[in-house]
């Protein structure tokens, strides 16, 4: 594409190649650069080494090269010396980044080493990026109108410089084609089926210039909508606004919300907002469920606790299930399901209430009741509702989809009440 | 090194650049070809385009060129195009590997359309890889002593492909210096502290040829131990199990296993051997001690469930803890961590019990109980017993790295018993 700007992700670490650490860092980019227009072309990883890290700023393509790790105080991390041979410049020693690490490890209790402030030597020639997170600076170098960036490998660190420094700079030097995006999250249709039921709006998005793309996680398809804008974003805006619109209206009750929220947040709020509560009965999710809700900030505000009743003892001692319907229905069964969800509720005392009761396999399935079946019941102050699916997947990918797909149960409960 | 046989990994896909897929498999290939003796020395990641394919596959090195993704059906995957092109080859419909699509489809009970043969579609000139779990066949070139395998991108096809035919062929073929392995798994100290801990016998290790490398996550430090083999290995293997036996005498009780094993699935064995259950009171944790614990395939054996003991009101009515107690000590304490152990134990039958109950964060802290602070208690039939830590890191992190150290306290509890 004309006018097109193009990045490369180049990561430097032993620990990456040998799979000791998974590259985290180059996906996170990736996606962050595309947001901004931004198009990634290459991630390379490459070792510790200095004549390899050398090879590859020279071999390097792309408007941008986006360089992480081998910044630690190590003996191991010579990336600011490949750096300095690259760009013919030299190591100087910076009395206010100096400063900073030695404030650093004072705040933690612990004097700085000399390896430490060694941290401050910084080439010559680069813009310094600080790092409020961590002792290793970023370096912003320019050549021939390609900017390169070097920054250190912890993602804590990273993101950071990113978010505060970077990404801005590269839009402001490099100045990337305006994109408009809104991304949408769906979850309780597969991308197949979405695509069938949007497949008339996504045949109108061509002539606003507007891209779809689908992004699909297990339970949850993102639908991001994009389109390039002049310097005034305005009119790109409104189209893709109009185009959002019209989604809303086509498929209410799918779209949970916009962006990077996550369902267990959606939940959250619509709890918080109602000032209601939330307990819980799990037995084939087996703690997930109560894992996603309490590992958002501030969930004690909503979340009172729940019940894991792996044994059919507990599902009779702690939610008070009779003997009879266990053996009569099945745990994996309708009235079960629903007993424990208004078992729980009444004994935490609770406004809402979530159970589930399935076969996570990988053994345990019968013809009638394949791995994957799973019984889903909310119990509120409008009473108890329930609903069977079988999820497809490995024992992890089928405890997670049936937790997001009972979060979307409750959602909908939250919202139609 | 003399005799080193290298290896390039070669990821193909617009999803790992724009980031919305992590590139999990570099990793998983990059720990398994270390573990065979084969060194990866770079990773390249690119997207699903012909020319930029060809480039990558002519400016390629090292000994064996790992390739992942592109072999789809749909036209963007254009990987097996790209081959022919690089080996002077053309593509030829396989019959047999048809006749499997064919029979895969018809499992699903769906009939293969023309895309899903086109799949047997296959360069004449390569040795086919057999793909158990899917319908994308692998590929297997050799040139000039060099060797190039194509393989799916979904990583459970990949993992099984390389399992059963990739790895055992790369060995023969390029037959790289065997390397004796052991990882031995700890726990219960961090890194500094253990190196400090275990320095002496660190030091008698070059003696014997052997190489450590501490391979730290948060709550765990795995020591590899790895020494080069002549064609007889069992001399190496002689030198490694002898170090190795030293250092199970040197800290008996922070080694919980060896190998890939996982804390829970060690706890798990340890109480099927002794055919004892156990329940579980989460506070602070959340369900995630469940989760991990019921993520284990076959944990309904001993694990009879739990309570999520988010609200006060929950720790008095279902563990019996008395409101004076919580008022006079907090909830983060020793005596509500006991009474939540011996408390669920007793209600729900268990042999043992675990219970957690701490800050997570980000708020909640104070001076005496800042972010990180956490109760863990176990009680088991020789009664119960408990202790304090602070752990460092985010709320993720400290909910991971107090659930492990639980699981450790327990794991202590029963080898002692």
């Amino acid at each position: 594409m004309e006018g097109e700007v193009t990045a490369e992700i180049l990561c430097i670490g032993d620990e990456l190649l040998i799979g000791q650490t998974v590259n985290t860092n180059a996906a996170w980019i990736g996606s962050q650069l595309s947001l901004i227009g931004i198009r990634p072309v290459r991630v390379r990883t490459i070792g510790d080494d200095r004549a390899v890290i050398l090879d590859a700023l020279r071999t390097s393509l792309a408007d941008a090269v986006l360089i992480t790790g081998g910044l630690g105080p190590t003996k191991d991390d010579i990336t600011k010396e490949a750096l300095c041979a690259f760009f013919d410049t030299r190591l100087v020693r910076h009395a206010d980044i100096e400063a900073r690490i030695v404030e650093f490890f004072h705040t933690l209790g612990r004097d700085a080493l000399e390896v430490n402030r060694a941290q401050a030597d910084l080439p010559e020639q680069c813009t310094v990026i600080h790092n409020l997170r961590g002792t290793a600076s970023g370096m912003w170098f320019e050549r021939d109108g390609r900017v390169f960036v070097s920054m250190p490998g912890v993602p804590y660190e990273m993101t950071a410089m990113m978010e505060r420094e970077v990404l801005p700079k590269l839009r402001e030097t490099l100045c990337p084609p305006t994109i408009v995006h809104r991304t949408m999250l769906t979850t309780g249709l597969g991308e197949s089926h979405l695509a069938q039921r949007i497949e008339a709006w996504e045949d109108s998005l061509p002539a606003e210039g507007i891209k779809l793309a689908y992004l699909p996680s297990p339970g949850i398809v993102k639908l991001r909508l994009s389109r390039y804008a002049d310097a005034d974003a305005t009119s790109a805006r409104a189209r893709v606004d109009r185009k959002a619109t019209e989604l809303y209206e086509l498929i209410p009750e799918l779209i949970y919300g916009e962006g990077e929220l996550r369902l267990d947040e959606v939940v959250g709020r619509l709890l918080k907002q109602r000032a209601q509560t939330l307990s819980l009965a799990e037995s084939c999710t087996g703690g997930f469920l109560a894992h996603r809700i309490t590992s958002v900030p501030g969930s004690s505000a909503y979340f009172i606790g729940g019940v894991v009743s792996y044994a059919n003892a507990v599902k009779m001692a702690e939610l008070g299930i009779p003997e009879d319907m266990l053996e009569l229905e099945g745990a994996v069964s309708r009235p079960v399901v629903e007993r424990m969800a208004t078992g729980v509720r009444e004994a935490l005392r609770s406004d809402w209430a979530i159970a589930t009761s399935g076969v996570a396999g990988p053994d345990g399935g019968t013809p009638e009741r394949p791995v994957g079946t799973v019984w889903l019941a909310v119990a509120g102050p409008d009473g108890v509702r329930s609903a069977r699916s079988v999820f497809p997947g490995t024992r992890t990918q089928i405890i997670e989809r049936a937790s997001l797909a009972a979060l979307d149960m409750l959602r909908r409960r939250l919202l139609a009440g």
